[in-house]
């Protein structure tokens, strides 16, 4: 891929602005925790993976706009930057896990550099203190690359560990965008097909519009016929038909939560996908890396379903569509019970029933 | 319903412009015959009875504008207006089987008039002729005055059978609109919960928004919330989740053709909800007038499936939602195999598998 949906450079995070594709291309630089709050909150930066490197990204520009002047007020600029963002969105654990691994860095790095500063300040002071910032904030920079760079590698073994699941002649289809911009660039499910592509596969991908923000219509679409693949736009209600006229022979979606036992959250859409699947005979595929999986939760009934604006349905595009007043019911998610999966493709390959033990082993 | 989307009225034919719905409620007088072409052929007038009532009254336009000078003409004009009129849609069979009535209508009455003017002219020469034109006028006028109220009569046939259906604390899920707008003014689905409503049934409706054109989120819910029925509008996507969650007791959706053996063609995506019906074990009933049924077509592969306008999917509300270039597919509609049809809601009663026998049984 030759765009960098998320990137940290120069200290500066910057993004490519997704609510803007695939009309204007266009980049934004976060300045603040609170830009970096909204770029999340209004899907500019999404998709599970993504929205958890810039997260991680995001608490360094924290960390830079609360200019602690100590290590305690570093550590304490960064679990607040993170508490805040985790208020963000609900559902993609991948989130959570970040934030999380960026506090857990801090917190150690902090014990680390405290016992390093007492020994130093015993010998030279003042200088220790500014020299402790700095390792702290170089720890935490390091580990949020690590997080970013960790993605990208996630990315490229589940492509190759799926790759092998799309044969030449082969109707793909995949709802919402689990491509390069909803991870550090490279994608799940859709690094699965850029992958077969790369071996020269010939295939060719339906994608769901998935509304109501349609990002399989203004993102999926985009990324597909950048890389020069085969892809047709429908409309989520048509996904049964072309079913019915044989045209697909596997579903590849992405996942913003998976639990202990396999059931899937993910794009509002992608249960209604699975269930017409199962209906045809077509195998319904995961692709998520094993950040994806959180073990805290027994199934799919404890996943949090974040509810969304009503405008996004009824005054999505620039005129209303909908009568004044009309009520909405605008879930963002839904679970696919892991009985209608047919395997989970991650970095360590792809994962088969009974998900509960493939799973537990593969972490 | 206190609207009437097609109406005959001092020699004009008037509808309400349903692509202007919900944001403004405009009257539009369809002058010619090219006008009631378009009118049918971009959605102004839609549902294939209402499609039906308003290309028998626009057999009067072409009538009118033609100027025929005798009865011979007018037979002609009357054919012609009706031919070209065909070629606007091809799925819904009310439109062939209505102008194929006022095309016999006009058949007839010109033989009847023709033997009369033979009579006529042998007595009294001229002011026969005259009188001729005028008679075949006003048969013709009364044909379609006849399919305009014999659909009133069926739509409401169709309230009163279907409303036992719904019960107290249902939930009741539609797709696209079957309702008064689509037919002369009660409509079929749609009438099903009006008469339910009528009758102090307590109910709820969730009406999928029906991509591309979103009947179901501008249309369904503009009627529904003007007849006072509790509805909430979800996007496409969302009625399995809505399945799932056990809010949905029954869905009613309407028809464009019905083949012999209860396969039905209709609004894209039908299909698609008859399949998670099925799933989830919720009854999934067809709610059209005799008119619907098509006993050429042994089952529904013979349908004619109309395949419409990229457009309406990369460029419906207003402003570009894909890339330029992609491929789209846009069928406009689906064959739902009746074995995935719990019963089809008629002017006679419901009728029940197996549909080859209770549908011939019904004409």
């Amino acid at each position: 891929m030759d765009f960098e949906p998320v990137v940290w450079r120069d200290d500066r995070l910057i993004i490519i602005d997704q609510t803007l594709l695939p009309n204007a291309y266009v980049h934004k630089t976060l300045e603040t925790l609170s830009d970096v709050w909204e770029a999340i909150k209004v899907l500019r930066v999404r998709g599970a993976p993504a929205i958890g490197v810039c997260a991680a990204f995001g608490v360094l520009v924290g960390l830079r706009e609360k200019t602690p002047s100590d290590v305690a007020g570093a550590l304490a600029a960064v679990t607040t930057s993170a508490d805040y963002l985790a208020t963000s969105r609900p559902t993609a654990v991948n989130l959570f896990t970040a934030l999380d691994r960026m506090k857990r860095a801090a917190t150690v790095c902090q014990q680390f550099v405290s016992v390093r500063q007492t020994v130093a300040t015993t010998n030279c002071g003042e200088n220790a203190t500014i020299s402790g910032l700095d390792v702290f904030r170089q720890r935490i920079e390091t580990e949020a690359m690590a997080i970013f760079e960790e993605d990208q590698a996630l990315c490229h073994a589940i492509g190759n560990h799926g790759a092998a699941l799309i044969q030449d002649g082969h109707g793909v289809l995949t709802h919402c965008n689990a491509g390069g911009l909803a991870t550090s660039g490279y994608g799940t499910a859709l690094a699965v097909m850029f992958r077969a592509h790369e071996l020269g596969r010939r295939f060719h991908v339906f994608a769901d519009e998935t509304r109501p923000l349609l990002q399989g219509a203004r993102l999926t679409a985009w990324e597909l016929m950048q890389a020069g693949i085969d892809v047709t736009l429908i409309c989520d209600n048509m996904a049964a038909q072309v079913m019915r006229e044989g045209r697909v022979q596997i579903v590849i979606v992405g996942a913003d939560r998976i639990a202990a036992n396999g059931d899937t959250a993910n794009k509002i859409g992608t249960y209604n996908v699975a269930v017409i699947a199962h209906a045809h005979n077509v195998p319904f595929y995961v692709a998520a890396p094993s950040t994806t999986f959180d073990l805290t939760l027994d199934d799919g009934d404890g996943i949090p379903i974040e509810q969304r604006d009503p405008g996004e349905i009824v005054h999505g595009f620039g005129k209303r569509t909908a009568p004044e007043g009309v009520k909405v019911y605008n879930p963002a998610f839904d679970v696919t019970p892991a009985h209608l999966i047919a395997g989970i493709i991650t970095e360590r390959g792809v994962l088969r029933p009974p998900y509960r033990t493939t799973i537990a082993a593969c972490l």
